[in-house]
């Protein structure tokens, strides 16, 4: 056999087809509608948006979820389906039905999900239409799983996909993911759509575990814009074809799966970082030495969604006083005679002094594609993280001339 | 007599004096040192920063207004003596020292502000020769207080001052302030350097009960950046040289100055707004029926400081959907069946549905120079507001070149 370059897309895991395509809900013909499906059917888990406000999709998939098997998932994007009142209602149950009965499947066996503008109803009979030719090209091929990954892009630059391999009791199992990003992004219970293929054997409650907690730790700790979308939905279906024996329990088999998911999610999270809207670099804000994990988490999150802090990195700008200010407002216990802050290994402020340090070094530091922010709170034991992405005259660009 | 233009600056008010000059701190001469002055003495109150890392002339302004009488206020712009350990108390304190031995008066007697870049000590021989120079240059001129109204900008692109008057009891009151804006500037008890005169006679209790509640309403409801910084001090000083019988009650001649007093702080918002840092227009954000004043203003918070719906302002797009999403993320009760929002007077969305509107009229009501949002959220009776303003390119610009 010649080399063979190995599936990285959704299609990876045994019994995943996918398809992507242009419906007509976007404009010069960028793909808009994608489609996952597993013929023999999954268990699927998802988290959803927080939002109050939260899109007709959202809606629907909730409802869905209770079924015990699923067959797949239809997603546009382009249009958002959010604050789209009945119509929007009843355009995301037409999604899952004519995808449905493409597959000869319940239509409540169907997962749904949007994601673009909000406010503007979908024009649902491209949709129907573009689902029907999708349903007639799915495949397991590598090209079907990056169409897909393409056709849930909004303002992203480049589809973002990863897969992980990993053995569970002599069992070859595959996990494999594609998400989009780019804006409206803040931890949040969940962000963005994010749709995770797998083969393992698990039971439902597992698997809605496992997603929980990777989320949780990646996805969930990357604030682009520091707000919540209408639609986020990260979805995890598992075919069950690796064929292992069930994991119902939370031994090491589970414990070394959900320990996988998570460094996929958090490749998943440091790539949306990376293609934010606008961004051009990445970082993580480290917080350690607050009084609870959940003070951390917050301090971290503050600091890395402060517009100015994120300017400043733009601007490769060593204005460690910006990071100390959003360390002091964001209400999380402190000591300001213990605050400390460095800006990759290099301290530049330590016991609430500024220390001298050498700017041209540490603005190397902040223009590389990606460093960290490490603050010591003085106040306690806890750590947590969060990542962010600058801010640059491009995200005004792009968002101020987003047209409705 | 001819015509005199009357006095618009903090030298109105009886009885203050004022300088503002070049000391050296700010590169290309720009003003970065005022004094205001009233040779027979003050009562001050004040408001400050909460942010838990404050500066150095924050704590010593704390503890010199315990003082009964107060004479006079150094202020310095382009370095904030945050973050600048025992250095940064001891040059707060000399700052002090030498205005009072200019005016020949207890150190205690006098308040100090900083406003600038943090973490950088301040170049104090500089500050003590220019209060030098500046006490001997003091005036009531109107040149004079508008001198200290430059002095103490920094990315400001002009003072900004308010004067008002009034009649309590036949007694002639006026009431003036400079204040600057432009960034890192959000609502939370105080917010950035705010300088008031008057001439009235009331009870210090009163003066700074008069002060909390106006800024409360006025300068505290702006948001240019979500961001408090670390030397927020609004500072009321009265002469009493109206000779008005002194204000010692909440009676009705209190309820007028107070009401004036606000009257004047919500100008000065409303002008921070319009010059915040790149901003090209302001907005107000109403929010109605909400299930308490704490949500509302929460709410009305959240929406002018969500970036993309500064980004849209900016772009002038009716894109209510990011509103819309602003209030369900923000946390505060609302119902979905009821939620309506207007820009200026065009209802866009009505009781979670989108409403059928102009969207090149809507187009032009954001375009102006200032517009309102009204969110009515179906959750109770109560109502707030908060100002913000656009999110520029130039924002980015100011904020990533503003080099350590």
């Amino acid at each position: 056999m010649g080399k063979k370059v190995a599936n990285n897309t959704i299609t990876a895991p045994r019994g995943f087809l996918a398809a992507g395509l242009h419906c007509g809900i976007k404009e010069l013909g960028k793909p808009d509608l994608g489609l996952i499906v597993c013929p023999s059917g999954v268990i699927a888990a998802a988290v959803f948006t927080t939002n109050k406000i939260f899109a007709a999709p959202v809606t629907i998939s909730r409802q869905h979820l209770k079924s015990r098997t699923v067959y797949g998932v239809a997603v546009n994007s382009g249009n958002a389906n959010a604050c789209t009142g009945p119509k929007g209602l009843s355009d995301a149950v037409k999604m899952c039905q004519v995808t449905a009965s493409q597959l000869k499947v319940d239509p409540h066996r169907i997962l749904v999900a949007s994601t673009g503008i909000i406010g503007h109803a979908l024009p649902i009979d491209k949709i129907t239409s573009g689902i029907k030719v999708a349903a007639a090209k799915l495949s397991s091929s590598t090209s079907s799983g990056l169409a897909f990954a393409k056709a849930i892009m909004t303002t992203d630059t480049k589809p973002k996909q990863a897969v992980r391999r990993l053995r569970i009791s002599g069992s070859k199992i595959t996990i494999a993911a594609a998400v989009k990003g780019a804006g409206m992004i803040a931890p949040n219970m969940a962000t963005t759509l994010c749709f995770i293929t797998t083969d393992i054997a698990i039971s439902k409650a597992l698997l809605q575990k496992a997603l929980k907690n990777a989320i949780g730790n990646s996805l969930n700790k990357l604030t682009v814009d520091g707000h919540q979308s209408t639609n986020d939905t990260a979805i995890i279906l598992a075919s069950g074809l690796a064929k292992n024996t069930i994991v119902t329990r939370q031994d090491a088999r589970y414990k070394k799966f959900a320990a996988v998911l998570a460094d996929l999610c958090d490749d998943l999270a440091c790539q949306m970082a990376a293609d934010a809207e606008g961004a051009t670099r990445m970082f993580k804000v480290v917080v350690n030495s607050a009084a609870t994990k959940a003070e951390a988490r917050k301090c971290a999150r503050s600091i890395a969604e402060y517009d100015l802090v994120k300017c400043a990195i733009h601007g490769s700008d060593p204005n460690w006083g910006r990071i100390i200010s959003a360390a002091g407002s964001c209400g999380v216990k402190l000591n300001p005679r213990k605050l400390t802050c460095k800006i990759g290994n290099i301290t530049v402020f330590r016991n609430g002094r500024p220390v001298k340090f050498n700017p041209k070094a540490v603005g190397r530091i902040i223009a590389a594609k990606q460093h960290t922010i490490t603050v010591n709170l003085g106040a306690g034991k806890a750590s947590d993280f969060c990542y962010g992405c600058d801010l640059s005259r491009q995200y005004v660009t792009i968002n101020a001339d987003y047209h409705t």
